[in-house]
């Protein structure tokens, strides 16, 4: 059975989602991040990058979220959650998901994260100031185009609907007005409605 | 036929490289930077986000290096420049090329494009003296695990392999010593006999 190795508020949440949408059996292993267990050694056998979230295989792991999402299509192809039959669809939700995996959450992460950049903590104070600004234009991006509406890739449902989401809800945090992006604040509201959506959000807080 | 909007010495010679590969017809667009023509009003309408590559399809535009590099496998599948009938093996050498766009370019770009994360001056200094030890973590990751070989992703050579080419050819640019990772320097010395790879680099410095 695949096993998800996840923490509660992380982009693993998009994986969580995804896996509960695929139908396909899974178990979920919590990397306690108040005790650094990402960087325990048991840990760094399963992803050497000491990050979450690692998807454990019968074949060995899988980590990063894009992959993960289209690998979870790919073993779940019956629910259709990523057009892997059409190379140009495909590639479309890719980009959508390398956007937020490469763009996204790095402008997120100089909020939380500016140690992996700079050892010096004035700079990293400066870093977290421009987070609303950069995180206010990639959702411009996103509101304006890349959102086709009412799903990421349009009409179809796919792996890229919950990776939106999860950073959506990082809007606040970061500084920024949800209501902003309206058309994004709809499309949470329509993946607040969706029964895996719901379990997987009780099953983090778990 | 296929446009690839590129800019020489960025990540986009991984995409050209793989387009050589692919057997694929294909042009390319140079989009000068010395005149920030990625800003332009003509360009961000082929790539909003204003950067490179770009691939324009009949179909319409892909960005994102990971999502153009499975796209080109894809379409030049006869090449087998992925494993794309294997979900596991195509899972893995997307978290590879996932990695690579998401913390190694990103660990890249504070060396010249701090001001993306920081407005402040002193703080982008900072930013920049911390490359070489994230290029070098990054790096180390890659030569004790993640390369297979001789290929990225073992015995068959992929759309990964001109990704790690790539950025192995910024370490020096970067601080960091690349004959510090002997797998990786063999690795580049292997590509660089690659026709379709010395075809590429004519092509980029064109």
């Amino acid at each position: 059975m695949l096993t998800l190795y996840y923490a509660p508020r992380t982009c693993a949440l998009a994986s969580l989602i995804a896996l509960e949408e695929s139908g396909t059996p899974f178990q979920v292993e919590k990397v306690d991040f108040s005790t650094s267990a990402q960087r325990s050694p048991a840990y760094l056998k399963i992803n050497p990058k000491g990050r979450v979230p690692a998807l454990a295989t019968g074949r060995g792991i899988i980590t990063e979220t894009p992959a993960i999402l289209a690998y979870i299509a790919h073993i779940g192809s019956q629910r259709r959650l990523a057009p892997i039959e059409d190379a140009f669809a495909f590639a479309e939700m890719q980009a959508f998901n390398a956007y937020l995996a490469s763009t996204v959450h790095v402008a997120h992460a100089h909020m939380r994260r500016g140690q992996r950049w700079s050892d010096d903590a004035a700079a990293i104070e400066t870093m977290k100031a421009k987070v609303p600004e950069n995180m206010t234009e990639c959702f411009r991006l996103i509101e304006e185009g890349m959102l086709q509406g009412p799903w990421v890739m349009g009409e179809r449902y796919s792996v890229a609907d919950p990776y939106l989401f999860t950073f959506a809800g990082w809007l606040k945090g970061d500084g920024v007005e949800p209501s902003l992006f309206p058309r994004i604040a709809e499309h949470r509201e329509r993946m607040l409605g969706r029964p895996a959506v719901e379990r997987a959000m009780a099953l983090e807080g778990a």
